[in-house]
C-alpha cells in the first residue's frame, strides 16, 4: 500500500515545517472567504445581547424586560401543538413513520454576480447574506453602506416608502411589507408602483410577507394581489411570527412559473434543483404543525395570537404617543418605530436600558436611515409590556 | 407622491416594450446563475424516480421493491418519538413554549474560490453543491467530470481508498467513511494517511461520518480518533441513517477551534457567523428528539434500528455472493456495492428493474469510477429485502 503520508518525502516534510516554523503555529493553507472579511464586525442581535449581559452585571437585581429581538413569547395554538405531538408520536409506529419528504429552501439561487437593492432601514439578514455571497461590494468607510448595494431610503419624508425615481436598476429588490423595523405596510398604490418599477427594469422582487397577518387596514397582504406581479416577484413568508414557529422552524417560498430569467428559463426550475441538492425539506413534524395552522380551527387560534401581539403593539404606541413621541408602525405590524429626532439611536438604546432596564433595538442597526429611531418589539408577554409601559412613563414624565 | 411607475416615462415604456416585443414574452433582465447552467441535467434520484414511474406504467400490476434511494423505513425508537411528542405538546403551554434556539448550519463558508477533491464514486451532493457555488469549473464533455474538481478514484485496485500520491492539493477534501456508495470504511492507517496528506497540503478535510454507526470492525468512527486531525478536519453527521431522522431532519457539524485559515483566523468564527445570519437552527422538536437519541434508553433503541438494517445488508450480501457476484460494502455500511464487470451500470439497473421490479442505483450516478457497479440499499423492510433476494435468485439462477 502507498505510504507517502505515513513517511512523507523530504520535500513535503520541509514544506510542512516551513508552514509551521515561520509563524509558531499550524494553519491550513485555505484562504478565508474574502466575502466574510467584508461583513461588519458585530451582527446586531449578538451586540445587543452583549450589552444586555454587561447591564445585568452592573445591575444584578434589575428585572430586565426585553422588547428587543422579535422573538415570539405566546405558546403555540393548542390544535397545532397537538397535531405535531400526535405526528411525532406516530413516527414510532409502522403506519405513522415517514422518511424523506418533499423538499424546499431558498439559498444560492442567483449566484454572486447579482445586484441588489434593500429598504433602508431593513432586517440585516438581506444585506449580510448578500455580503457572504459576494454580491455587496466593499463596505464604504463610515457610511455603513456597501458599494454595490442600492439603499432605498424609507423615512418620514417619503412616508416610509422609497422614492423609486431615485433608485438605480438592480437585479433583485428585497422588499419587506409590513416592514421590519418601521412597521410600515405598503399601500396598494405603492405596491403597484413597485411592481411597475420591477417590470420596467426587468428586476426580481423578493417580497418578504412575514408580518402580513398583522395588517389591519386595506394594504395588500401579498404581492400577488398586484396585477402583473407573478412575472416579477418571489414571495417568502413563514409561520414564525403568527403561530409562534420561531423555534419550530417552518416557512415557504412562492416562485411563480411565469417568472423568467433573461434567457427565458423559468426561475422555478433552478429553485427546485437547488432545494433538492442543498436542502431536504423542513422537519416533517413542523410541516404537520403548519398544516394544522391552516385548518379552520388552527387558523382561528393563530389569529388570536396575532391579536394578542397587536394589542401589545397598541399599548406601546399609546405609551410613547402619550409621552409626546412620534411613533410609526404598530398598527399593521408587531414593531413600533419610535423617533428621537437628533439623537444617536445607540445612545437612546443605552439611555433606556440604563434608566428602565428595557432592551430595545437601535434603529441604526437596520441601516443608516434608521439613525434617530429605536424599534420596540410587541412580542412580549402582556405583563412585560404593561410593566415596560409603566417604567417608560415614570422615566419620561420625570425627564421631560 | 411620485408616480413614475403608474405613468412610466416614454423612454422607460419603450424599453419595456422592447423587452417584450422582441421575443413575444416577458422575461426579467436577471441573468441565470451560470453555475446552475453547469449542472448535469438530471439529478440522480429524480432520474431514477422517472424510470420507476415509466416502469410502473409498463407493468401496472408489478410489486416494485425499492432498494434505491437510501431512505430509512423503520419507525423511530419509541422513547425518541415520545420525547418529541411531549415536547411538541408542551409548546402550547406557557411553561413549555420556546422561540428561537441556538443556531447551526453549514453553507457558504468558504466561498467560490476554493478547490475541492471528492471520492469517486461519492454522494452527488458534494459535487452538485460545489458546482452551484462556482467551485467546480466546467463539465468536461463525455468524461462526466468537472474541470476544477479532483476526483480521488476509489475502486477494486486500491481497496476503495484513494492513492493519495496521485492526488493534487486542493483546499477542501470531501471524505465520506463508511463511504456512500461503496460501503468501504477507511481503516485507521488509511485515515492517518489522509490526515497527514491534509497536513502536508494545508487542506481542510470535510469528513462525512453519517454511516459511522454501521461500523462493525475496528475502523475509526470519527476522524478525531486520528492524532492531529483537529487542525485539519471538520466532521459532519446526522441522525438520519441511525435513528431514522431522514424526515425529522437533524444533523450536526464539528468545527474544532484549532482549525485555522491561512491567515490564522479560526474557521469556527466564520462558521458561527454564517449560521447566525443564514440559518436559525434546526426545529426545536427535532432537537428534543436528538437529545432523546443520546439518552441511554434512546441510544440502545437507535442501535437496534442500526442492527436491523445491518441484518438486511447481510442478507443482500449473501444473496449476491451466492449468485457468484463480487460484492463490497454491507458489513460496515447500509449499502451493498455489487460489481458487474464490463457492464454499463444503467444497463444493469434497467435489466434488474425489468426482470425483477427492483429499483437499485446505477454506480455511474456516483461518479465515473462507479461504472460497472450498482448500489443496493439495505434501508428496506425485512419482507422487501427477503422478497428482493428471492426474485434475484430466481432471475439469476435461471440466467447464469
Amino acid at each position: 500500500m502507498f505510504s507517502l503520508c505515513l513517511q512523507p518525502s523530504a520535500s513535503l516534510k520541509v514544506q510542512r515545517e516551513e508552514i509551521i516554523g515561520s509563524r509558531g503555529y499550524y494553519s491550513t493553507r485555505v484562504a478565508r472567504n474574502p466575502n466574510l472579511e467584508k461583513l461588519q464586525t458585530n451582527y446586531l442581535f449578538p451586540e445587543i445581547l452583549e450589552r444586555e449581559l454587561k447591564h445585568v452585571e452592573k445591575y444584578p437585581n434589575a428585572k430586565v424586560i426585553s422588547l428587543g429581538i422579535g422573538d415570539t413569547t405566546q405558546p403555540l395554538p393548542e390544535p397545532v401543538a397537538l397535531s405535531m405531538s400526535n405526528y411525532a408520536r406516530a413516527l414510532s409506529t409502522p403506519q405513522g413513520y415517514t422518511g424523506y419528504g418533499l423538499e424546499q429552501g431558498n439559498k444560492l439561487l442567483l449566484g454572486s454576480n447579482v445586484s441588489i437593492a434593500v429598504q433602508d432601514p431593513s432586517f440585516p439578514g438581506y444585506i449580510d447574506s448578500s455580503v457572504i455571497m459576494g454580491q455587496s461590494g466593499d463596505l464604504k468607510n463610515d457610511s455603513g453602506r456597501y458599494g454595490n448595494i442600492k439603499y432605498m431610503k424609507c423615512n418620514l419624508e417619503n412616508d416610509f416608502f422609497p422614492d423609486l425615481s431615485k433608485i438605480e436598476r438592480t437585479d433583485v429588490i428585497f422588499f419587506c411589507s409590513p416592514n421590519n423595523p418601521t412597521g410600515h405596510a405598503a399601500s396598494r398604490q405603492q405596491l403597484q408602483q413597485l411592481v411597475e418599477f420591477a417590470q420596467v427594469n426587468g428586476s426580481i422582487i423578493v417580497y418578504d410577507a412575514a408580518y402580513s397577518a398583522y395588517i389591519s387596514d386595506s394594504s395588500p397582504k401579498s404581492i400577488y394581489e398586484i396585477p402583473g406581479s407573478r412575472k416579477v416577484a418571489i414571495e417568502i413568508s413563514s409561520f414564525s411570527k403568527t403561530a409562534g414557529f420561531t423555534g419550530v422552524r417552518l416557512g415557504w417560498t412562492v416562485v411563480p412559473k411565469e417568472l423568467l430569467y433573461l434567457n427565458g428559463f423559468p426561475v422555478i426550475h433552478d429553485f427546485n434543483r437547488i432545494i433538492c441538492t442543498s436542502f431536504n425539506g423542513a422537519s416533517n413534524i413542523a410541516q404537520a404543525g403548519g398544516l394544522a395552522c391552516l385548518s379552520p380551527e388552527g387558523f382561528k387560534e393563530v389569529m388570536f395570537k396575532v391579536d394578542y401581539y397587536k394589542e401589545n403593539a397598541r399599548i406601546l404606541v399609546e405609551t410613547f404617543t402619550s409621552l409626546g413621541f412620534r411613533v410609526y408602525g404598530g398598527s399593521n405590524a408587531p414593531y413600533v418605530w419610535v423617533h428621537f429626532p437628533g439623537s444617536k439611536s445607540w445612545n437612546v438604546f443605552n439611555w433606556i436600558l440604563d434608566k428602565t432596564h428595557i432592551i430595545t433595538v437601535p434603529g441604526i442597526g437596520f441601516g443608516p436611515a434608521g439613525e434617530g429611531y429605536i424599534r420596540v418589539s410587541a412580542f412580549g408577554h402582556r405583563e412585560s409590556i404593561l410593566e415596560a409601559s409603566k417604567r417608560l412613563i415614570t422615566l419620561l414624565c420625570h425627564t421631560n
